[in-house]
């Protein structure tokens, strides 16, 4: 059966260079959304509490309520249809007419729309965002807006910054005024974080840099930092193929000389992007793709047991002409993750 | 909450469709691997028993267990790590050393390689694997290969029948010779069974046509299907933008005039391709989606409640330079399905 293998090391090496740069833990919330970027989302919680982190993100309640007992506080991105309460949950508010659906008490974080036009309060809503939620006895603990192109050589970062600068005074003097506790503010993501050194602000919120790979223009300079995730393989079936012989669907590859091949058994079913019209396609370890993936098996030029695919996925990922993380999202959750 | 649609009316239609075909219901087994192609193994099972299908193909074990009360007869195409023993259950042999690691008594198919090179046993082993698979006190109730090129206009079709037929005979021979009962036959997919009137054999294993889709090159009349699956994403924000401003990651769609925005619920993460550095991206109901596909939403030039993102992914794999069940299947199993 394939697996997927999650490095402790690599993962603990990736925290130790972003505590670098928070210079706390408690300043680290690790996101953990969407099956925490496809690498299991248990998994990386005990990871992560392992290593002394208090903070996480998800994007919905279903994952919030799965990792409870990991953390002191987690940050749910996109969901208000929550009707239960809880101490360590708070809820994100992308939209002024999402306060009044939660339950009073609750902890809510205002989204501000600082330009990314995505979700969010518009700024001159702010005030009455506020208001309303008082209203609605909900407790307000955090402030935050969301870069949107903070990977890349622009001046976008620093207006969203500044904005956020004069939103963060408005919104103490509120405080202030209503004698009110002040909110946690938080800005950067992973790019962010290793961009600029003035916006870890109460906390960070890091997906990317912590599975071992990073968003940034090459003007910047890139922190190291090492993939968590290989993933690999075990072979189906060998095949001696002779001179001439085809592979898989449509006979896509067609041997050159006699081979030894076999089949593994990932497809594109776990999530391993098909590839095909393709005659082959070189994996970083030396062994190559044969012809066209199936749903549930590729073919390779290797005799091998267990074959590793990749155990940093950006070649996949240029080849692919997409993100890194869109691939890694993507691996089916029933593959079985097991922590080295 | 994004959810999809299952369409009770069009799955029962593309059964009519198959079943005029191979003129029984016992004559098809409908391939239910990787999550029913991402439409959900159990809701599909639960509508292919009630149409009256008795046989079903999955992948694995686990998926074979989920769904075992709802058909008499399940293969299970590539997985030999199976120590209980049902039945129920015919376990596909794709590889001779496999006869050895299965429980006494088990079913098997055994598949043969007729020149695809995938998974098989070659066919001059065919006589020994037999022998092997008695001598291991496994029951042979099946015989089968895949096409390589069912959909494509050349002959291999014609080469991989004639070859099972020539292995049916021998089969049948052995059979005779050592007085055991003779196994069942098996050849067509979907394209296959479309293409030709010869190839139903015991029956055939239906995948895609049941789903609603087919592959056929052009010079093949395709049969009239209806896609079963539709997706349908919830608004999380609306947004009032004024001319020129940009919406997302990097700001790729900027507005050509004022307008109404929203973002809707679903995300790259749900399964949902990214699509990036793009403009806008016209979707079949016309509305359009705007800039680059986050994570976990989208934006469309819409203030809907809910939006139908597809009733038919054929654009969206033509866009994407992929077969529609590639996409499909890889649809998040987390997200809800509803019959209607």
């Amino acid at each position: 059966m394939s697996y997927i293998k999650l490095s402790k090391k690599n993962y603990f090496y990736n925290l130790d260079t972003i505590l670098k740069k928070t210079k706390s833990k408690d300043k680290i919330a690790l996101v953990l959304k969407d099956n925490a970027y496809g690498h299991g989302l248990v998994e990386i919680a005990t990871l992560a509490k392992e290593y002394g982190i208090k903070k996480a993100v998800v994007r919905n309640y279903n994952e919030a309520i799965k990792i409870k007992n990991y953390f002191e506080y987690i940050l749910i991105l996109a969901d208000t249809n929550i009707t239960t309460f809880s101490h360590t949950f708070h809820i994100a508010i992308n939209n002024i007419d999402d306060i009044s659906k939660l339950p009073p008490n609750s902890n809510i974080h205002l989204k501000i729309d600082t330009s990314m036009h995505r979700n969010g309060i518009a700024p001159n809503m702010l005030k009455e965002a506020i208001y309303r939620a008082l209203e609605h006895n909900l407790n307000i603990t955090g402030i935050f807006t969301h870069f949107k192109s903070a990977d890349s050589f622009n001046s976008e970062l620093f207006y969203q910054k500044a904005l956020f600068n004069s939103l963060k005074i408005e919104v103490l003097n509120i405080c202030e005024k209503l004698n009110i506790q002040s909110p946690s503010f938080h800005i950067a993501n992973s790019s962010a974080l290793f961009r600029c050194d003035d916006v870890v602000y109460d906390f960070v919120r890091i997906g990317l840099a912590s599975y071992g790979y990073i968003l940034l223009d090459q003007e910047f300079k890139k922190p190291l930092l090492k993939p968590v995730l290989s993933l690999y393989a075990n072979k189906l079936n060998t095949i001696y193929l002779t001179k001439n012989q085809t592979i898989g669907y449509n006979g896509k590859f067609q041997a050159k000389c006699n081979m030894v091949i076999s089949t593994y058994d990932i497809g594109y079913a776990d999530g391993f992007r098909r590839i095909a019209n393709n005659d082959e396609f070189l994996l970083d370890t030396g062994y190559k793709i044969l012809g066209t993936i199936s749903m549930d098996s590729m073919a390779i030029n290797s005799n091998k047991d267990e074959i590793c695919l990749f155990d940093n996925i950006s070649s996949l990922a240029h080849f692919h002409n997409t993100i890194e993380y869109e691939l890694l999202v993507n691996l089916n959750p029933n593959i079985k993750r097991i922590i080295i």
